[in-house]
């Protein structure tokens, strides 16, 4: 199969092939971390340039770790320190880097778009570390890795995504991909932490966690950002706790082998209680070595597919 | 040949065959980084330390995948996080560097001179990134490359500098190559924006850029810092780009296939209009590909000169 | 030998044997950081993080520098940047990131302790590059290495430790190496710069110069942190200077063939007088350079130990 998109922008644009492709390949790079010599010579030459203006440092150390173990040349941009600050336009800095050759770019933006439209301005093959609200899609397709590993599939899943679905890249792709592969989606939260129209993206939507988890095969809780901790959003973190944290009376809720995930970094004892996030229902650990192994399996399918595209080589 | 130099600290110390000998060498590099595979083994084993002690990030990204591309083992010295501010000097941190044995020390320094005394303290080769008003030899290098690319020579060529060259290392630098080369160099700027004796650099002085525009075949713009646009040297950014802003009409009374160059970052709608930026005659992308390739001849160039200079090799 | 410790967290848990073993193993070290080509194979595809929860150019580029050229894939993890910040724990950290699979693990923290806590919860080999006042390992064996390579012994040295006892991991360490190693230390330092119970350690105690630097064989300054130079530590700077400074006339009381070390960064003129950081006794640069190739000794023994010991590959 050749992979027909030149970007991972977003979950939104991959079909289940593409998908499938993707946690195969995955499925298979896992080994090559696990193994004393985690070096391959498959993008060996290749440039891959990390360009974040928000700092990340675990998904950006993930991206560096993979990249390196594919043999590339990995760079770090700290925008924050950058020719933003003199200035320079989101444009202007794609163009650069553009004119220095990259084969890949990594890129996280606090702006909903602005990795789509860095994109269109550059010959390489861009993706998407995170933008604004708007899509993460390679933390969905680890969490997607680490449920298909433990549960044998997606299709038919109860996936229950809890918390702050409202600020969440995090929740908006993952339940863009577990729809198009087929597990029941629902969300969790307080209707202030909710985004209008939620309905409309093919979930069941509940207020309590009460209702939320009976029966759920995936629990997911999302970070509740230290910003929204006071004010608008949340009563307290108190209360937050009390009603939205996971903690083994909430959880007893879902099926006993229900698996726990959290994207990370946790904020233990505001969105999950401590004895959860270390419990045996936890697989956040797994997620974040999952994490590694499918940035791998997106830089290399991006790689291979321009290798075979005539129309990408003719213009890079 | 061999290369006459132990160190690129300006375009001052270079002939005229030394110049051209780097142009060669960066022009053949030009097509390794447009290759899928960009690794060569020109620099294996060998390290190249980047000290940046004003943080810049398109320099030193330059830098770093250009040694990357030759196979060096890069680091890069965050200097405004470091052992500076814990009081030690720049000779400490010279000879501290030193004793870590590194092949080749790229250095940005806030001070005119700093890195030619930096220099005399090591035994590694040593390129100035540039050191305050004085000298940024790699952009001379990378802008006569666009320039040659371009036009098939240097030599008569009219080359218009325009804008801030009191404060200005890139003006300067390339003041000295142009002449070296032959090209007839003119400086457009407001009185304010020039240093004193000028005209013993041997260019012809403009005040109006409706004058020093006339014919030209090269309009190189220069970037108006930030801290500069208001106060004593500019009454304010929109008389500013009025009087010394290229535009399109501006730009009309050059030559008709007359490049438009820029080291970057820009300020547009400050010292260039965005529609000449971006068009036809714009060379500015070029530029940064041309900055890549210069910088893996000049390490390559001093590595080589290295190896076979046998006094050289006794004191490293 | 099979080298017994899977990690290096203090000087404390090594014997005799382990110390000799890593100073020999750098001793052969040395030459690969003297030579053209620097690049060696021995872990070759494996990954080292470097996690600096305090900043410190000068280390973390020593080890950064040991592991490319020992052919690892090195990456930083600048902690004050990142998930720290964002309210994530100690443990997390260090569960996140054994969870990319590591093979070594270079921490720096301000807390005595938080290195070996952190590598109870990992399962790669963990260097302890400082923690609190607490240890600094590969500082001790650098220092000794350089004193071995210059005086050919450890053994019944008078060694002067001259300066902030109290604050230091360095004094720490290289008290409990050198007493090791059968050498005769000496700390001077005023009363206020000295741990309760330092006699404890094995140690000779002094408090003027005159008397402890008498027939040294090596004089060992300590850096006097800023935040310390002035209030209740010390009564000026000057003062300092003239009292616990070492200057020409002080170190005429040693031997003559003294060594005069310093772990740097230098305060020049507070513990330590320019002329003699710069004589001819000083072996101060030698000490970085034995810095790298103690570090390449220390992670080359850690990899090696864990591929012959079998309950470490079964847990790794």
């Amino acid at each position: 199969m050749v992979f027909p998109h030149r970007h991972l922008l977003g979950i939104k644009e991959l079909s289940e092939p593409d998908i499938l492709h993707l946690l195969d390949r995955a499925d298979a790079a896992v080994q090559i971390s696990r193994r004393e010599d985690k070096k391959t010579a498959t993008l060996r030459g290749r440039t891959q340039i990390n360009l974040f203006f928000e700092s990340s440092t675990r998904t950006q150390a993930s991206f560096e770790l993979a990249g390196k173990r594919l043999g590339a040349d990995v760079m770090n941009m700290a925008v924050a320190n950058s020719s933003v600050k003199k200035g320079e336009t989101l444009i202007d800095t794609a163009m650069t880097l553009n004119a220095m050759r990259p084969d890949i770019l990594i890129v996280r933006h606090g702006s909903a778009g602005a990795v789509a439209l860095l994109a269109q301005k550059v010959e390489c093959a861009v993706v998407n570390a995170g933008d604004g609200a708007h899509e993460h899609p390679t933390q969905a397709l680890l969490d997607a890795l680490t449920i298909r590993r433990n549960k044998g599939r997606l299709g038919r899943l109860i996936v229950a995504i809890c918390g702050d679905v409202l600020h969440s890249r995090v929740a908006r792709s993952n339940i863009i991909l577990l729809n198009a592969m087929g597990a029941r989606v629902r969300v969790v939260a307080p209707s202030t932490l909710l985004p209008a129209g939620i309905a409309q993206m093919g979930v069941e939507v509940f207020h309590r966690m009460e209702d939320g988890l009976r029966d759920a095969d995936v629990v997911m809780m999302l970070r509740l950002q230290r910003e929204r901790m006071e004010g608008a959003f949340v009563p307290s973190v108190r209360e937050y706790f009390r009603h939205y944290g996971l903690d083994a009376a909430k959880l007893a809720l879902a099926r006993p082998d229900a698996l726990v995930m959290h994207p990370g970094p946790m904020n233990r004892g505001v969105e999950i209680a401590s004895d959860i996030a270390d419990g045996p229902q936890s697989v956040i650990e797994s997620q974040v070595e999952m994490g590694v192994a499918v940035r791998m399996a997106v830089m290399e399918t991006l790689m291979a597919a321009r290798d075979t595209d005539p129309v990408a080589e003719g213009t890079s």
